[in-house]
């Protein structure tokens, strides 16, 4: 997806403490034991119930062409440390200039609804390759899945309208607006008037025109009619330039000039002021006229909420623009996806384990889960969502599975072997080698409708969202319980 | 700066409507009529009393760098409107393969503190290229601006301390890491964990390990011999993975060991739990085995708010390493940056004259100004800022200028001709040739350092920040008066 930022090898987007652990693994000979760590997210954002998984496909364009270069390796030579010694000696530096990737993947389709603690992402493999990718891939990961969640919601705000992503402008940098863009697009946007994203990622693309267009005009009315008759098959006019009502009558005169060209007066768009009532003035000028197909665009700082509030007051809008407030996520710009190590191989042949590993905190939604975990989603006869069950790949749930809530171990749900399911993560790599179908960003898209669907209304609501259960199975359980109580002395 | 972002032009980087109004140019004949935008803001970040300019080298580059490519115009070609029909026709194709940045532009250097109103960049050029280049410039501004500024104001809280940015894993996408890493460097960074951006643009970097690294061993201690054996000139044990002060006990053992062996123990980390506290228990243990000189790093959600507060509790904190709040601007993630229409130039030869250009709108700060703008900022004897009077440059201020206060006219100031002054917006570009020397990286870090020293204290407080005073120049206000009432229709 992503091919060649910038004019050089991307390999190097990664923080330094993991290229200096990674030569702390070369240099105690651990660099090639099998690690497997975990991606996942403690809470919703925006105070939801669900979060929208994507970022996968920048995933896999960045493994596909993971590689350190010459100029990397010059790079890396240069650092020194606190004595003004070079940090990395020539042997590793060779190592590097050899490495590939080679690890085992398994994450969740992008556009798959996600909750708490699930693993987004579980990679397998050398943990010298792991650790250097944690940065990157919580990078792609973590905003890509913020930006469609925010999408989604806005979706769901707007129920059928059209819905436009306009935040090139404010967002946080050229390849924030890009996959902004492409993550607004799966999580439920209709088009973008980012032409770039259009071309780069199939996205519908749409645009009119902007106040410096009717400001370049001695008046509006000029202004509209030089626009209709150059670009008579995409009229959506911003009437608020001067006077909002006036902007209106005046596109009102030139959408009898369309007609007769047989032609059509597609939009006006509102941009400031109290969209609810100047949206119902307008819809009453334009209904009058007979342009009752027309349709009434508005931007202007929205989000879910005032989406819902416009809605409420009655206003007749039907195609909304956002921007900032997408692109940004701006109530919560950045979503808190951590990498953690759960499992290291110990031993060699017959005598191979997995050693299971966790960080402890004082605070029991800090703690992480051990194992090689897997999500089980239960389904009623509808296909609705039941409930999701973590468990761990070497520890198979048995017949008649047990979930435990993992914040109160006393809350309990058993599902029978003919509870219909599915395992949510999927192979992507295995052995460095791409095993997965990617589906294209429509599919996609098309798979977040579908997953909400799947999902009770009241955990998709917007204000104290009902929580969607998610538990450990007993196994899991057992043996996460059974690690904190070792950590803690007590074992 | 960028050289090459994806592997294709980045001169679609824009919004539909750039294209749709350059067509409504083109085919209006309208196309070479020079126009002036300003680039600028209504309001500081943070409700903070200062913004630093940013992003200058990134639209330099892009500009430099500016044709549309064959591929662009075919994508260009596939654009329909609402009957099926192609959006564009082909002779407006062949004019876009053929374009070139041909514009002026001025703008402030990287590293100025600027205020509300203040045009950043002034591009003066054949309006259509204005037109098509407003929301790539807007993206690159606003955000490393958004980003310099929130640097600048955790630099002021950690004083003299050592800052760390830390945010690549939460930033927004892959560009959103990269230009925040170099963003917050020219704000007041010290050095990024982003080992890319230290590669590009010759940023420290800093980094030694996180808890995965202790958690892969079987015990703390051990993870610290060995790390501090492979690193010996590079050792800041994170202490907090099982129990922080049993930790820095750890790290005071190995630190003993290092130093027999010649080498230092630089630090030990906090990442969670009460800083203050920590930091200050910590300390003590430090300081009685004899590592007084021994950095403390925190890090953990920090904000320039919360490192006030752990100063005035007496924190023993001497290095801050700061993430998602930095990176993501998390308290304002967008500057709402706009570029506004300012002038045209009528007429042919002699009868030549600049048309001024303003947006109306019922909120009085909404309202742009017209005129070729540039920032005069008068300074004291001693260099620091007094105020800036923006004026237009065919209307030169007389000897002794009149500024006048923009939301209030009656708020004047007078300054005589003696008053020192500098004139902020420097030339970058003329008729699209680069006459700017560009200044690197660590001037530009510098410049913001002398830029906030000459601001007075008040201005650079965190709560209800005093004003800096900026208005009009007599004429421009006059001119802008003028034309307010001939467009309300009251000239």
């Amino acid at each position: 997806m992503i091919k060649k930022l910038y004019d050089t090898s991307l390999s190097l987007l990664t923080d330094l403490y993991q290229l200096t652990m990674a030569y702390g693994y070369y240099q105690s000979q651990t660099a090639e034991k099998e690690a497997v760590f975990n991606l996942y997210f403690r809470r919703h954002p925006f105070s939801g119930g669900f979060t929208v998984a994507c970022g996968l496909n920048y995933v896999i364009g960045y493994l596909r062409e993971y590689r350190l270069s010459k100029k990397d390796i010059r790079y890396l030579e240069t650092l020194t440390g606190n004595d003004g010694k070079p940090l990395f000696d020539a042997d590793f530096l060779q190592y590097l200039t050899q490495l590939e990737f080679t690890c085992d993947i398994d994450a969740v389709p992008e556009g798959t609804v996600v909750f708490p603690n699930e693993p987004l992402l579980r990679i397998r493999g050398p943990i010298l390759q792991c650790q250097l990718l944690e940065t990157p891939l919580l990078n792609m990961v973590n905003f890509q899945s913020l930006i469609a969640t925010k999408a989604a919601r806005l979706r769901l705000a707007a129920k059928d309208d059209t819905l436009l992503e306009f935040g090139l402008r404010r967002a946080q940098g050229v390849d924030g607006g890009m996959t902004a863009s492409r993550a607004a697009y799966i999580g439920g946007c209709d088009a973008t008037s980012n032409v770039l994203a259009g071309k780069l990622y199939d996205i519908p693309v749409k645009g009119t025109h902007a106040h410096s267009w009717v400001m370049s005009f001695p008046d509006e009315l000029t202004s509209f009619e030089t626009y209709a008759e150059v670009l008579p098959n995409n009229v959506t006019f911003l009437v608020d330039t001067y006077d909002t009502l006036e902007g209106v009558r005046n596109a009102i005169r030139v959408g009898h000039k369309l007609r007769e060209r047989g032609h059509t007066l597609a939009g006006i768009r509102l941009d400031s002021g109290d969209l609810a009532y100047l949206s119902i003035e307008s819809r009453k000028l334009l209904d009058e006229a007979g342009f009752t197909d027309t349709g009434i665009v508005a931007s202007n700082d929205l989000d879910e909420h005032i989406i819902t509030s416009l809605k409420e007051q009655g206003a007749q809008i039907n195609i909304w623009g956002v921007g900032t407030k997408l692109v940004t996520a701006y109530d919560q710009p950045a979503l808190g996806g951590v990498y953690k190590l759960a499992a290291i191989r110990e031993g060699d042949g017959e005598g191979a384990r997995w050693e299971y590993k966790m960080k402890l905190s004082e605070q029991a939604i800090k703690i992480s889960t051990p194992g090689i975990q897997q999500v089980r989603r239960y389904l009623d006869e509808q296909g609705n969502f039941v409930s999701d069950m973590i468990y761990d790949e070497d520890r198979l749930p048995t017949d008649a599975a047990t979930m435990i809530d993992p914040l109160d171990f006393t809350k309990r749900r058993k599902f029978d072997a003919g509870q219909p399911y599915e395992d949510l993560l999927v192979p992507i790599f295995r052995k460095g080698k791409l095993v997965y179908q990617q589906p294209d960003i429509h599919q996609a898209r098309e798979r977040v409708q579908q997953q909400l669907a799947g999902l009770h209304a009241g955990i998709k609501r917007f204000v104290h969202p009902h929580t969607y259960p998610v538990g450990l199975e007993r196994q899991l359980h057992e043996l996460k319980t059974a690690l904190i109580l070792k950590l803690r002395g007590q074992g």
